[in-house]
Order: C-alpha cells, then sequence, then structure tokens
C-alpha cells in the first residue's frame, strides 16, 4: 500500500469516526472537517499530540462532548460490519461519490453508509425523487406508483426515503417494472425503519441502493429525517411532491431542491383534499405542475447534454468499471438479446448482469425493449460525425 | 326628446338592427360601424339616399347578403319585445355599458340584449368567470358551487354561460347564498338554452342578469358559443377554469382571458382525470392554481383601488342611481338590520331592496353579516382623513 493509499484511507477512517461525532448536516463540524482535514480533526478531538489544539468557535463544553464521542466511536468495526454486509462507505474524493452533493458546502454529508451494487454516482446523474405524506391517500399511493414505474421505465432512478406511504409506493412501482431505485435513510443501513418496510429495504439493497449518513445501528429521530430530506434533494435532478400537507417534510425536501437549483415539481390532487394542500401550496409558488412520467423526464431531461437516447451515453465508455464495461462488450451490435444471454456472453450470474444492464440502461449505453436489451442506436448526427472522422 | 337623444335612440336602433346583420365577433362589421357609425352603416345597407356608397372590405356578394338581412331586420319590434318582458338593450355609450368590453377592439358586442334589474357595469366591474366542462364530475360541480357561493360570500359577481355541468352549478352557488350571479348567453336572451335549465335562467332573470349579443329568438351555434367565451373573458376581472377536458371551449375562454390581461385561474383535479387534464394544462403554463373563493378574491381584489371593505366603495355615491341610494339612505349610521327593514325605511319591495343591497355590497357600500346588513365601517384611514380635512 503506498503512502497516498495509506492516507486515503486513515481519512476514511477518521470520516467514519467523524459520522459519530457530528450529528447529519452540521455545518460548523462540515467546515472543521474543511479546514484542518479528517484525520488531523480527529487527531485533535482524541488530545494527540500534546494539549489540544483550538478549533474556531468550538466551546470547551463542545469539545469535551465531542470527545467522549471520538473515543467511544470504533471507525475500523464499523467499517468491518458494513463491508461484512455487503456495504462500503463512499467520502469525498472517491470515484463513486455523487459531487452534487457539495452543492449542500459545509453542510454536505461527511461520508455516505451504502449497500447495495450499482455504483452511487452514476446512479444518481440520471436520478428524481419521489416524496410524500407518510398517510397517503390511496390516489396518492397510486400516483406514486404509476410516477416510480413511469420513470424507472424511462431509464430513471428513482429516489425516496423508504418511508410507510408514497415513498414505499414509489420504490415499489420501480421495483415492479424491474428498474432502478435508491432509498436514502435517516438511520444506520443496517437498520431496517420502519420495521414494516424490512422486506422492501432489502429488496431495494438487492436490486438497487440503500444509503445514508448515520453509522452503523443508528436510529432515526425527528430532525435526522428533516436532515435527510437534503441529501434527497441535493443527490437528485429534482423532487417530485405526490402529497403532502401544508409544513410536511416533503415540501421541506422540495424547497431544499429549489434551493440548490433542482426542478421542483408537484402533483396536483382535489382541491378538497388535505393531503393535496402542501402540493398545491408549492405550486402555487414555484413548483412545476406534472401528471405524468413523461412530463417528469422532459422537464429533468432538459439539463445538459443528458437527455437519453438521443444524444447516446452520458459517459465516456472508459470510466465504466470492469464488469459493467464486459456486460457492454456482451451485446451484440444490432438485435436483442435476453439478460440471461448477456450473463452468459459475460461469464456473470443473471442478477449480476441485470444489475449492470440497468446501470448502462441509466447510463444511456443500452435500451431495454420488453424483455430484450440493446445498445442504444447511435444518433444519426454522431454517426455522420464519426463516418466524416477517423 | 332633443335632437341629441334622438340621435342617441337612432343609433341604438340601428344596432339593434345591426345584431341581426353580424355574427358575434365579427371584426369587419365591428370596424364599419367604427368608421361611419351604426345609422350611417344601416342607411348605406339599406341603399338609403341612391346608389350603396362603397365599404372598405365588402364585397358585392357580402353586402347582397348584408341587405337581406338588414331589410329582415326590425329593431323597433325587437326592442319592444325585450322591454316588454322588462329587458333592454345597452349599447356603448350608455352609462350601464361596461366599458371593459371596449378591450375586445373591433370585436366589442355591438350591444347587449339584458335582462335583470341590476345595473351591468356596476356589477361587472366587481365579476369573476367560473367556466368549465358540461359533463363535469361530481367533484366539479361540489368546486364550482362552493367557490360560486364563496365568491358570492365575498361580495363577487359570479359569471358563467347558463350551460349544464361546471356553469350551472357556480350560477346556483351564488343563488344559493343568495349571491350576485350573470349568464351570458349564445342566444337571445328570450331563449333558455338549455332547455333544462329554463328555471335556472328564471331565477337568474330575477335576481341577477341575463345578457347575449344575440337578438331575441336567435338559437346558440358551436361557434356562437366561442365567441360568446370572449365576452365571459372580457366582462370580469378573472376567469377561473373548474374542470375542462383538452382543447375545450372553458379552454378557449380562459385563453382569451389571458390576452385580455384578465386573471387566469385554475381548479387542480386528480392527475388521474381527464376532465382536469385541460386544466393542469392551463396551470403548466400561465394560469394560477386556485383552490378556494379566497384565494380568487385575493388574486383578483389585487387590481387597482377596487378590493372590497378594506379601501371602502368603488363608486362616488352621487353616481348610484335613486333607488340604490334611497336604500343606501335607509340603513342606520351603525348596527345591523334586515333586508324587510330596509325596504320598510325605503318605501320598496323586499325583493327590491335585496337586489339592490347585493348590488351596494358588490361596490363595498354595505356589508353582509348573517341575515342583516349594514354600513360599510369606514377604513381607519379615510376616517382620519375626513376628520383631518372639513
Amino acid at each position: 500500500m503506498s503512502g497516498l493509499s495509506r492516507d486515503v484511507e486513515a481519512d476514511r477512517r477518521a470520516r467514519a469516526a467523524l459520522t459519530r461525532v457530528f450529528e447529519p448536516g452540521d455545518e460548523r463540524g462540515g467546515r472543521w472537517i474543511r479546514e484542518v482535514g479528517p484525520s488531523e480533526l480527529v487527531r485533535r478531538l482524541m488530545g494527540e499530540g500534546g494539549p489540544a489544539q483550538p478549533l474556531k468557535g468550538m466551546t470547551a463544553q463542545r469539545l469535551a462532548a465531542c470527545r467522549l464521542r471520538v473515543a467511544a466511536a470504533d471507525p475500523a468495526r464499523d467499517l468491518a460490519e458494513v463491508a461484512a454486509a455487503g456495504g462500503r462507505f463512499v467520502c469525498p474524493g472517491d470515484t463513486e461519490w455523487p459531487s452534487q452533493l457539495d452543492d449542500l458546502g459545509d453542510a454536505r454529508p461527511i461520508g455516505l453508509w451504502v449497500r447495495g451494487g450499482p455504483d452511487l454516482r452514476l446512479w444518481a446523474l440520471r436520478s428524481v425523487a419521489l416524496v410524500g405524506a407518510r398517510a397517503c391517500t390511496p390516489y396518492g399511493a397510486h400516483m406514486a406508483a404509476t410516477l416510480g414505474a413511469g420513470l424507472a421505465e424511462r431509464g430513471w432512478v428513482v429516489v425516496s426515503g423508504a418511508a410507510f406511504g408514497v415513498d414505499g409506493a414509489a420504490h415499489r412501482g420501480a421495483l415492479a417494472v424491474g428498474g432502478a431505485t435508491m432509498a436514502v435513510l435517516a438511520c444506520g443501513v443496517d437498520v431496517a425503519y420502519p420495521k414494516g418496510h424490512t422486506e422492501l429495504i432489502g429488496r431495494i439493497v438487492e436490486q438497487g441502493l440503500v444509503m445514508g449518513e448515520l453509522p452503523p445501528s443508528e436510529h432515526p429521530t425527528r430532525s435526522r429525517f428533516i436532515l435527510r430530506n437534503r441529501v434527497i434533494a441535493a443527490l437528485t435532478r429534482g423532487t417530485v411532491v405526490v402529497e403532502a400537507q401544508y409544513r410536511s417534510g416533503s415540501l421541506v425536501t422540495a424547497r431544499n431542491a429549489q434551493r440548490l437549483g433542482r426542478f421542483t415539481m408537484g402533483v396536483p390532487g382535489p382541491a378538497t383534499s388535505g393531503l393535496s394542500a402542501g402540493v398545491h401550496e408549492l405550486l402555487r409558488g414555484e413548483g412545476v405542475l406534472v401528471t405524468d412520467a413523461a412530463e417528469i423526464a422532459e422537464l429533468v431531461g432538459e439539463i445538459g447534454d443528458l437527455a437519453p437516447v438521443r444524444r447516446g451515453p452520458v459517459l465516456p465508455r472508459d470510466l465504466l468499471d470492469d464488469l459493467a464495461a464486459r456486460i457492454l462488450d456482451a451485446l451484440p451490435w444490432s438485435g436483442l438479446v435476453s439478460g440471461r444471454d448477456v450473463a452468459r456472453a459475460a461469464g456473470t450470474s443473471t442478477d449480476q448482469a441485470l444489475g449492470r444492464l440497468y446501470e448502462l440502461h441509466s447510463l444511456g449505453f443500452v435500451e431495454s425493449v420488453g424483455d430484450g436489451w440493446r445498445l442504444t442506436p447511435v444518433p444519426p448526427s454522431d454517426a455522420d460525425t464519426r463516418r466524416g472522422g477517423a
């Protein structure tokens, strides 16, 4: 191991420890990390290397509390535990780090505990959040599931919070069509909250991604729910509020999204429904009214060069990891193939192949047609360029 | 009768005749009226005073058709018939003419055949249109009735087209709270269309206003319905679409309203409802989402100095007609009185008194509280001015 990678691993361990010291979104903690670096911050909090060095804005009382917490942290064990469960701890600077989270400034997560196969950065690039009331109406659940399925079918990754109601329906809608979905939790990724969604969260881990800022075994609190919302808002291209009462957490996510320059959308409902009142308030302001997945995709698809199909892949092929590249190579130049055939050609399991195919789909490399897969046709203009070029 | 009033009456007769010559919204007809005056235009079409004088843009064929129509017209009989039924023909230049219709340019109505007691101009000043689908859902009917009642209770005049569905529910909502409502018909004001609304239209004549551009006995056609919508849009402060499919007539009214600089509003509904799809399309564009009467009143009340109560009457007292002024004088300086007491004090029937009280209400002179009436309190700032002044 080189000195550089030793430093990277030390910083990762320090960040893991700091997720036990600072609550999500603690901007002062974020500033200290930025100013002195995570490893040095941990050293200073541990009191290593002589008398405590002062940190700007840290009171003696706060220092004492942080010291207790950092002393109790066992980042090596946390990292090992999550790794044993097939997970990882993704930090700023990692290739998998979704850099749009940096828009949160010093409130960006210290790191993200992640479970699931796909690459977080690649998935986040084409993700849309569907959020809303826990105690939603059947109409709200229907809309969340329909939009989740429709967005997933169009190659978008559906992000939500794994809660009851709108969140659960959105995840299930995406899963039902074999699509991509990510859950951002307000607790440790080893904690299934709510308990009634244990199976759902397990399925998302298998077919998608489950992540959160909190270290293993941590439980959600009211403020953790609220602060989790900023991660959903920052991670995605836009946030759709399906049903929400006045002053609900979903509206906090929507307002975060707006502040971060993401698209903020709302699904209208009956004017007589209190569970649509919050959405209507949003729509009377900056929110854009959407009624189906096509409208959402059209809106969020406008950003930059990332509209699917028409413009081809969003990433150069070289940036794909080995397995994804092998799966891509396993697709024939024309015609449809099944996921199983792709797996056979690439020498992987069908599950692995399907996971990567959805990833490649969300990146614009491949298309799914019914049960089959094929390479995304090259747009005519690119084909011309290619012909005219080499 | 002076020479001037003889001219006014001749022009009125000529305009009445011309409502039998030109279809509603005929801009070329409107231009000819503007260029040569209604009486001279009728003379020329009749071929009086020698050989026909040319009219810019009139073909020989068109002239022949107009001649046949003007020859068949009997404006004196039409005016007498409508007057016998308690109606009148209101023309540009009349004190009752709602001058906001002039925003339609040469497409403004030649005149309006009107039935009902209140002053059209005064009512139009504080009116809002509620329009929508004939085949509305129970939700649409509920919203139309609720908004109609809520606007009427706030002193607004509810304008609609007397059609089945949303229109009827809006009128009925206003009538149910003893409020003010106007129907703009696409046929003669003596024709009850649709037949099933004969009684409703009769009630509107008694408690409100029924009007239209078409002379007695004329029936509606598809194009007359569409052109009627521009009158609703121009007459009112704003148009609220309650339920509408794509490309529906209600959206035409809304778009007219937008073009004329009026407020355009829409009531959201379930994204799954085809009868809300047109409204949602409107709300994705310029339309403002509204869910209750208070929101509508807040929006349209922003224009100029016409917000009720807070700013006092919208018209100087001298401009009230004799009966309205008598009714106003019959109210005590403080405290509530019943409509019957007002009628007794003013020496009128209770019906007449109530009609004028609603008119005075919509003009900001009086307030209704439960079943009682009282003078609108003078706003503190005005009271100060008054005290400081004389």
